[in-house]
This record gives structure tokens, C-alpha cells and sequence, in this order.
């Protein structure tokens, strides 16, 4: 199977239909930007099983408080964090932890995109 | 035990004597950042059990990666992640998972920083 | 009088009713990210009198400018300002300042904030 | 011819009525932070023929994705781009570029200010 | 007198002659760049009094604390707030303000910067 | 020709035999992270003809400037830049375009970059 295949698996495995649609919208416009994201973010990088799931979860949502994200990309991967098990304290914590390094703005910012997100997450799975 | 002795019991827990050294150094310029370092990111952040300490690890390693801290903080962080039993292999992949997000340049100046800290550890613990 | 407590009175204090409830929202979803951020912002930080309540706003905008905040922070942040007493010049002038430290396009994203904050402001104290 | 009205001429030809209504309402609230940004931003920089117009884009759009925009001034940039006749392909590849630069996050944000600037030029220039 | 000259001006002013011999070796290799600095930087923006050096210096030492400034400009901009009149403890709770605002690693990594600065400021005011 | 070559190849093309030698560093310590590099950075972006590889060094330069790199990958990329046939005056005038929309300081401390690079070059090349 080629990396562009492992990807796009990868990416329904972790980000269910929903999260494959949001990459497909990325394609439409741009298919290279896709097939990059793809290939490198998801055959490349969470393909890889040194580090587990739920780690890479962490990870990322550290990465992308850390750099401001403005909702984009942290509510995409808000909702891979509660499909991989995290529950909502576990969450919330890693953006207390963010907050000594980063600071309390960012830490706050971050904490209505996981209101919203974690909100609807509920509404879907009552 | 009030929330600064159960800060320093971290620190010393997690960073070992020379980790409570580097912020006594703090502390001696300015106590005050030391008492709120302390207070904060250890009574407070480190001293909560919902995530334990390798996945407070990877949060923090993934924020300094992608705020492009040139050393000081990832040195620190970096033995803290050998000492807490993350291995080479887990740490590299860190970085790699970064690489997709913040991108390749912070990616590889803090694999050069990981390179140092790794090679003291490795003649350290022969 | 214990820290949180400080706390919680120094945000109303410089921040008003509106300022509590704002950090009351935080609490209802965040117990713990309100704590620390009541704690060490505001009883360690804002309420230590080495720097008085119109230098630390100058500091706060500027390092809010800076990390390129899109208005959560800013926009709280902007009202403490006017509450303080910083007149519209001062605090754009804080803005133009920071144009030479940040560049052109952080400094004019803050200042269309600024500006409905500034517009409300108005408003109310007429 | 002074420096400012080498700037608001310069501003006129690259970004168009457009460009200079939008200038001057960041001149409506703060006369100072568009005086700056004309004199320096125009008059000096883009008024300076060592590079022409399109490299000036190519930089300042990577400086935009880069730092986070979150749309002020990329949609005022990408507008700029499509005048010096980018193609929308060019403008994709910055974009594609700027992803092993500075991730994956920074670009799609910017990929979605992008598609919407591009729509409504093509709307316009039926 | 031109804004070129009220801006070389008021680096002598402000950070004396060792300031000005640091902007002239960016003169020697990028002329332009540091006509820039000086219009923009100090004639456009220090020479007016909307606020004062005091003000300033606490703006752009905030500025520098959260873009994680490495050392080149807080060395410089350190000096110029000793010389201005803040004392060692006002220029600690600036950082300390920080560090609630960008965390504790930017806040420790320019602690270390000022305190080198602090030390050879107390020799060379012996 | 596998993607990986291709990069390689693309790699010793723009950067030369020094170039190739800094990324088999990388690779020496980090395979995957090289492979990723290679791969995604040469292999995708570089080698696509969409944009030439003066604007692609222009786009780089602007990137690395913007995000405060402090010299490890600077360095590699005004070199390329050089090579790619930028004249200083050129890649002068991108760090003066860049100070208006990332401010001064950063402006200033990649200056200081360029400066030993093109010292070495000069030598190299008499």
C-alpha cells in the first residue's frame, strides 16, 4: 500500500468520516497541500507506532496551543483527542500544563474552542 | 505541606539535584520568578496525577519545540523526558511529530539540543 | 486572607463585575485553570505593588500584541486599560510602539479590537 | 514628493482603491499607526526597486502565514498577490512552501483565507 | 531638524554612546536598514511624548520577553531601562509579570539575559 | 527515481556537497527526520517547478525570519540563497521588507547572521 493510501486510512481510523471530509475540502482547493498533509502528517508521522495514539494526541494539542491556533486545526483535532479516549478532565489538563508554559491567554483561548468542541461531542454521543 | 515545599519535592522527584540546582540559581536572582515557577509549574501542574508524568513530558517538549526555545528550557525538559523513561526512540519521534507541525527548522534545531543532552546522558549513565 | 481570595478581589478591583464574570466562566467549565490563573495572575502578579496598576497594562498589551492575541485576551485586557485611566492616545501610542517591535500587521489587527473596545467603552460612559 | 505621498501613491498602485480605502480607516482612529505604516511600509519598502513587486509578495505572504495571521492582513496581501499577477497556482505553491516551514496548521489556516480572497476576485473579474 | 537626525538623536539620549555605536555597525553593513530602525524606531516613535521613556522601556521589554528575544535586542533594550531609572526590582517584575503572559520559559530565558546585563551595569557603575 | 532521491539530488543541486553533509548530520542522529525532510522538504516543495528556486529562497528567508530562527537553518538558507545568484543588496532588502511586518529586533538579529555568512562566502569565493 502506498503512503498516500496509509494516510488517507489513517486519518478515517483516527478522525472518523468527518475528519476525512474536512482533509477532502483541503483537496478540493489544493490537492497538493493535501497530499502533503496526508502523506508526511498522517502516512509518515501517526502511521508510526512509537508513540501511541493517545501520546500523539497530547502532542499535538500542546503544539497547536502552544502556537495560538485560532480554532482551524485545534477543534479538528479536539474531536481526534475525545474519539481516542481522552475524557474531558484529561483534556482540560493539558491545557492547564500549557498554561506555566505558555501562559494563561493562550491556555484560555484554547479553553472555549474545547467548550464548544467537547459540547457538541456530547450533544452526538447522548 | 504547603504548595511551595510540595513544588520543590517535585522538581527534586523529577529533575533530580541538578534540576533543583538550576532553579535555586533562579531563585537567586529573583526570588520571586523562582516562587511562582515552583508554586505553579510544580505544586500545581506537575503534582496533579490526571496525566502522569511521561505524558506531561511530551505536552511540554511539544510546547518548547514549537515556541522555538533554543535550549535553556528544552536541556532541562529533555532530561527530565530520559529520567521519566521516555527513550531516545520516543523522544526522536517527538520531534518528528512536531516536524508537521510547526515545521522542519524548529524540528531541527531542537534535535541538535536533544543530540547534547542525549550524548551527557549516555556518558553519565554508562 | 489566603491567595485565591486576593486574587478574585484584585480582578475586580482593576476588572469590574464584567471582569469577574468573565473569570467566573472560565471556572464553570475549568475549575482548576481559573485557580491558577486567579493565583498567580492576579494574587502573585497584579497584586505585588513593585510596578502600579498602569505600568503592568502596558505590559500586558504589549506582550499580548506581541504574541499576536485575537481578541479574547485583548479585548479584556484593553478595558482594564481604560478602567486604569490610560487615555485612547496612551494606549494607541502603545499600539504604534509596538509596530517597530512586531511589524505593521500585529499592531493593525490589534487596533481594529481596540477600537470596538474603545467604541463600547464610549458608550457606556456617556 | 514627500515620503507619505510616495507611500499612499504606492499603496494606490499596488492594492488599488481598495487598498487605500482600507488604510484609510486605520488613519480614521489612529492617524500616527497609518502615517508609520505608509511612510515605512510603502514609501520605503515597497517603493525600493531592488526587488519588484512579486518578490515583495512571496515575502511578505510567507511573513504572514508564518507568524499566524488570522486574516486582517493576509486577505489584504492576497489581493495584492492576484494585482501583481500571481497566479493562483503560485500562490497555492507559497502556501505548499510555507508548510515544511512552519507546518501544516499555519498553512491550511491560510489555505482557507486564501480560497475565499480567490473566490470573490474571480467573482470580480468575471 | 529631519526625523534621521532627531532619531540618531534620541539614541544618544537614551542609550548613549555605546547605543549609537551599535546602530552604526548595522549601518556599516545594511544602511538602510538602520535609517529605518532610526526613523521609524526612534525618530517616529521614542521622540514622542504620548508616553514616556519609562513607559516605553516597559512596552518593549515585554515585546522582546514574548517574542522570545535571544539575546541581541533585550541585551541592548536591558541597558537602556537601567538607564532610564528602573531599578533591579522593577526590571525582575516585568519578567515576572511575563511569565503569566508567555510562561515560564521565556521568562527564565531572559532572566538569564538581564542577569548579565544587571552584572556588568553594576561594574561599569562601581 | 524514488521521491527520497529525488530530494537528495535536489539537495546537492541548491546547497551543494556542504548541504548534502548538514542534512546526513541529521540523518545521522535522526533518520526519519532526514527522511521526512528530504522527502517532503526537496522532495515536494523544492523539486516542483511552480515557483523557481530565487522566489522559493525568498519565501524561506521570509519564513525563517518571521519565526525568530537564530541561526541553524539561516545559516544553511542564506547560502542557498547565495548560490541561487541573490546578490547581497537583494537578500539585504528581504530582511528590510521583513522588518515592517516582524519589527526590527528580528530584522536586526538576522542581519547579524547574514553578516558572518556572506563573510565566509566572500572568502570562499575570491
Amino acid at each position: 500500500m502506498e503512503k498516500i493510501q496509509v494516510g488517507w486510512k489513517k486519518i478515517e481510523e483516527i478522525a472518523g468520516e468527518q475528519g476525512v471530509k474536512t482533509m477532502k475540502e483541503v483537496q478540493d482547493f489544493s490537492p497538493k497541500l493535501a497530499k502533503m498533509a496526508v502523506e508526511h502528517g498522517y502516512g509518515d508521522i501517526y502511521s508510526d507506532d512509537t508513540l501511541d495514539l493517545k501520546q500523539r494526541t497530547l502532542i499535538t494539542l500542546s503544539s497547536l496551543i502552544s502556537q495560538g491556533d485560532q480554532g482551524t486545526a485545534l477543534t479538528f483535532h479536539f474531536k481526534i483527542a475525545l474519539r481516542a479516549g481522552l475524557t474531558k478532565e484529561e483534556i482540560l489538563e493539558v491545557i492547564n500544563h500549557c498554561s506555566g508554559y505558555v501562559g494563561f491567554p493562550k491556555a484560555i483561548a484554547s479553553l472555549s474552542i474545547f467548550k464548544k468542541v467537547y459540547s457538541e461531542y456530547e450533544n452526538e454521543n447522548k
